[in-house]
């Protein structure tokens, strides 16, 4: 089987052209925004024109089906708001020519899908959170976005039936790495290990507001200082625990009263972190609740833990990582990883349904979700060949 | 001269009682609020039953003027919107319980004053700031409040004309100490030495914004882990300069986007610092500039320092101080001290006429500004005997 790269940049750039935005590379195509539908119509002719036959199921996720059991390639083409043109689409239109170019060379067909709303209108990866059991439909339908207006109502176009899983043996996701590492390291290539589980949860600090100007240092409880001391001893003890891989994230704070001449007496914080491995999660939920006492205790502040938010780590399949690797060190020899996903993907629902695999290919600087984010065209050809070397592999 | 106690205290109740809130002890008596006026046409009324010739200054100040030239003893009858019934108000009836028993004692005369709008419905300390040349009058009837309405415009019931700071021979401030320090040392009476200086600026550390899942920890540039770092080695540093009555407080924190799953890229945060000491203060500010710069240059920060407002030091009259002193080491041997004064008073205005000194009774708990605000019937008296003993010295 030989892939066309000429062919796949061409129909990556087509689809960039629904919703381009004014600047650089950037485009606007939220879920079931004018843009995104009519991108989905011209991919439902693209996969029509590839011998697929085209299934839309009642989230609008679109498919294009080969006879018979097969692999299923794809990602999402809608975007962020204010989104990159890759972000989701490359991994659509790698599938859609990895499908083309098997059945021209008569290899086993693929079958390609598009998932809506992967970014969250309303949701999150709510279109195969929906068909991979995660999200109930009828919950989902009842999910509004920011403007208030209701998933059952956005949902133009939409079909009637859903597309059985056991129609295939396997789902392949290639898609941007979204963070800096191949980029920093040069290299082509990651086969993502597991995507990574995440906990998240809101602590307070509370302990006691005062006149900045009156309050001794010694008799102050300020909430602002237990912030940042839990926070050094977090950095602290979490290292024993950690691989290079684990990352955990202090993103909002907000103080009270939030004045320059008052000692803040609460402080309420995020507190998320992810690792691909559940173990390691509980591990540092502990130090993490442990760290967090002791500060209170120290300083007399009050302490409380808001509801643990938890996704679990999601492992890829030994198999179709196999089929990856092998072909990532045929295309790009010492020039990939094994890495995990830091990021959510669609492939977090489907492993439910069947064995998933992931591909990542570099992100310039890292950067996504914006209008800046891109890859070089030759990275992105070589992330096709590894994803077809694959195909071929498990055919 | 004997002060009658129980005369002081009932009338220091029956001031409470004008804009007397329904919770416990409260007072909301803003700067011009029918409740404000009211309150100060009965201290006119009181003044003018001591001996006293009110005048009214353009501020809306109250006086009550002695013959010939003499002390002033006095503070503000005005709260804030929820206030407690002591800030102020305890130092202007002490003062016109002490002019009233020099009066009756044949001793020199003594004259008294309310200053309007203390606590900054419309600036800070703003009746005495103009009297005392630090905020020019057509400055000051352009301020505007919460609401948008100009002091020129709320303004009813001020006089015509100033009075001649000429008139006095130095003023005397009794008020709350407003902070925990003589409370938890279950001491009588402070003796201020100075009103401390502020500094205070915003300072921004600028990082890199990133997805808090795809960027590994190593190649993060974390605007809140740059605060916190900073945060950590100020309070180490300091240390080596400062005195048990230095204060430094980060009281107000904006992270941007200041979301969980989004590493931030920037910090905005105040800096305040006081001391009685300038060259302290300045030395503090060094430090300051110096560990921010160390940490966003370790970190890969931007940082940028907001313009630094600054309040100088007032230092206390020796003559002054020495009769509070002594008065106090006669009425509460043992169990008074000399302290600064962390916050603001009129007396730093004043400054600027005469020589001004302050004494500060216990506040329970450290509580101000707060309907719960309190002190022990028998500290108030005790204080008012500390204020007259220091008067009839300086007769």
């Amino acid at each position: 089987m030989r892939v066309d790269g000429d062919r796949f940049l061409a129909d990556l750039h087509a689809l960039r052209g629904f919703g381009a935005s004014g600047v650089g590379r950037g485009v606007a195509r939220p879920a079931y925004s004018e843009a995104d539908l009519a991108a989905r119509g011209w991919l439902a002719e693209r996969m029509a024109g590839a011998g697929l036959e085209v299934q839309v199921d009642p989230m609008g996720s679109v498919f294009g089906l080969s006879e018979g059991r097969s692999l299923l390639l794809g990602s999402h083409s809608d975007s962020q708001p204010e989104g990159g043109w890759l972000d989701g689409a490359l991994g659509v239109i790698a599938g859609l020519e990895v499908a083309r170019a098997a059945r021209e060379a008569g290899a086993p067909p693929v079958s390609v899908v598009s998932f809506q709303d992967e970014e969250g209108r309303f949701g999150v990866t709510t279109g195969s959170a929906v068909w991979g059991g995660n999200l109930r439909f009828d919950a989902a339908l009842e999910l509004t976005d920011r403007d208030g207006i209701a998933l059952a109502e956005a949902r133009v176009g939409a079909g009637e039936s859903w597309v059985a899983p056991e129609r295939f043996t396997g789902y392949l996701e290639m898609h941007i790495e979204q963070g800096p590492v191949l980029d920093q390291a040069q290299e082509a290539v990651g086969v993502v290990d597991a995507i990574v589980g995440i906990r998240d949860m809101t602590i307070t600090f509370e302990g006691q507001q005062n006149h900045a100007g009156t309050t001794p240092m010694a008799l102050r409880r300020d909430a602002f200082q237990a912030l940042s001391a839990f926070n050094e001893a977090l950095n602290d003890r979490l290292r024993n625990v950690v691989t290079p891989a684990t990352v955990w994230t202090i993103g909002h704070v907000r103080l009270h009263p939030d004045a320059h001449s008052i000692v803040p007496g609460r402080a309420v914080f995020s507190m998320q972190w992810r690792d691909g491995d559940p173990e390691r999660l509980r591990r540092m939920e502990g130090i993490i609740r442990e760290t967090a006492h002791q500060v209170a205790e120290a300083r007399g502040m009050s302490l409380s833990f808001g509801e643990m938010l938890g996704l679990e780590p999601v492992a890829m399949d030994p198999g179709l990582r196999a089929a990856l690797e092998a072909s990532a060190e045929e295309i790009a020899p010492g020039r990939w990883r094994r890495m995990p996903s830091g990021a959510l993907h669609d492939a977090t629902n489907v492993a439910r349904l069947m064995p998933v695999g992931m591909l990542f290919v570099p992100s310039i600087g890292g950067i996504s979700h914006d209008f800046a984010e891109h890859t070089e065209e030759a990275d992105l050809v070589r992330g096709l060949e590894v994803l077809a070397g694959a195909v071929a592999r498990l055919a």
